[in-house]
């Protein structure tokens, strides 16, 4: 099979995967107790991890798989590897608060080939191939060109370092205050997107895991982006990383800042 | 026309102009420079107040208005008033960043009456009608019952006023310490129907106009939720002002800390 018909087969089953998605639209009102919450999250992770798992296993049966729910992660500087988010932005999903994705990155040889982002709440569909452009619904995108002081901010708050969160507050002012605004909606791969598209100008999350940028990170390097960790290096997909992306203009601002 | 009646009636009329929302697709694509974008936007937001006007009107001709793109706002403690924001989250709009809505408030004797507001974009429909409940696509809402601790916040960043924006990141850190996590929208009136719906536990914005929490307001009401001032004031519709809502819970909480 060719790249686009690989890109075409992952991105109906990322499809099929939203509607499972947003087939579960109660949960608030289905579970009452925080740990009948959590339970239930996690079964809603696992049941589209399986189904992505399994489904994907049949495009390529030599991937391996590396996922948020998997304990072990297999090695993947050779070959095939996807990388699968089967909910990113999990809180938001528990909540019932509408800003969640599937996300689907597939690495060749260690590096990002093809990403698939899908947010089945607005219907968009984000896609890139290496060295073939990034798209949203068909539609060819491209990072903005405006400078940070006309940009939108996106931040993670990195919510599980208590430490970093702090500093992620203190970074998130100081952008405020050299930009338009910022925003948080709660899924780095939606954020990812949005840069992709020219919606907003800078993203950045001091605390990430490989599954949550893997995909994104294809998709504003092919919208003519570009994206590193907060020290400017090569982001890698074997450990966690902060992460800051952008247009070029706002990349720069953000390092002299 | 009793008060369903004209809920109805101001719910078509919202409904129609979101689909003049959404049919400005590519602001960033058709205007290159920032004059152009700003005026843009104020051509659209004076497009939909005007339509929003002309129709209303025809509901209750004895109803004043009072918009965010009016000079001189009339007096309106007694008999019908409409309040709205024709655009809530211009900035947003103007990006592309798919999260704005139409907001109507109706006051009778300078208390909300009848709130609709619409998300065209996740196609949301709230309404709220004065002791009669607020909904969501024709669904009862209800605010949440968590504390705050299992709560997500949402906020305001007062872009507009230098000294209020500082405190509110302040204020947003040391909610975000006491929560789940912290999300900002660009759209108080969207949040406000996230509070009322149970997705979130409390939102705050230091500096508001009316337009933007008329509707809202009596959305979280009606949801069975607490809003005020952040002195725990009634609030007022003919000057700006800040804004707290939530849950019993976790405004009991906000205000210990």
């Amino acid at each position: 099979m060719n790249k686009i018909g690989i890109l075409e087969e992952i991105t109906e089953i990322v499809r099929a995967a939203g509607v499972i998605l947003t087939s579960a639209v109660s949960i608030e009102d289905s579970v009452e107790e925080k740990e009948g919450r959590a339970n239930f999250v996690t079964a809603y992770d696992k049941k589209i991890q399986d189904f992505l798992f399994e489904r994907l296993g049949e495009i390529l049966p030599q991937a391996v798989f590396i996922g948020e729910e998997e304990e072990e992660h297999a090695s993947f500087t050779e070959g095939y590897a996807f990388i699968i988010d089967p909910i990113d932005g999990t809180t938001n999903f528990m909540k019932g608060y509408n800003a969640s994705c599937i996300s689907v990155g597939l690495l060749k040889d260690g590096q990002p080939d093809i990403g698939v982002v899908y947010n089945p709440y607005l219907n968009e569909m984000f896609q890139a191939v290496r060295g073939q452009g990034a798209f949203c619904n068909g539609k060819q995108i491209k990072v903005s060109d405006h400078e940070l002081a006309e940009g939108l901010v996106l931040f993670g708050s990195a919510p599980y370092n208590e430490e970093l969160a702090k500093k992620s507050f203190d970074l998130a002012y100081k952008l405020f205050c050299n930009s338009l605004d910022i925003r948080r909606s709660g899924s780095a791969a939606i954020d990812l997107c949005n840069i992709a598209c020219g919606r907003a100008e800078l993203f950045f999350e001091m605390l990430l895991s490989p599954w949550d940028y893997a995909a994104g990170t294809l998709m504003v390097k092919e919208a003519g982006g570009v994206i590193s960790d907060m020290e400017g290096n090569e982001l890698v997909f074997d450990k966690k990383c902060s992460v800051v992306a952008g247009n070029k203009k706002s990349m720069d601002t953000f390092l002299k800042l």
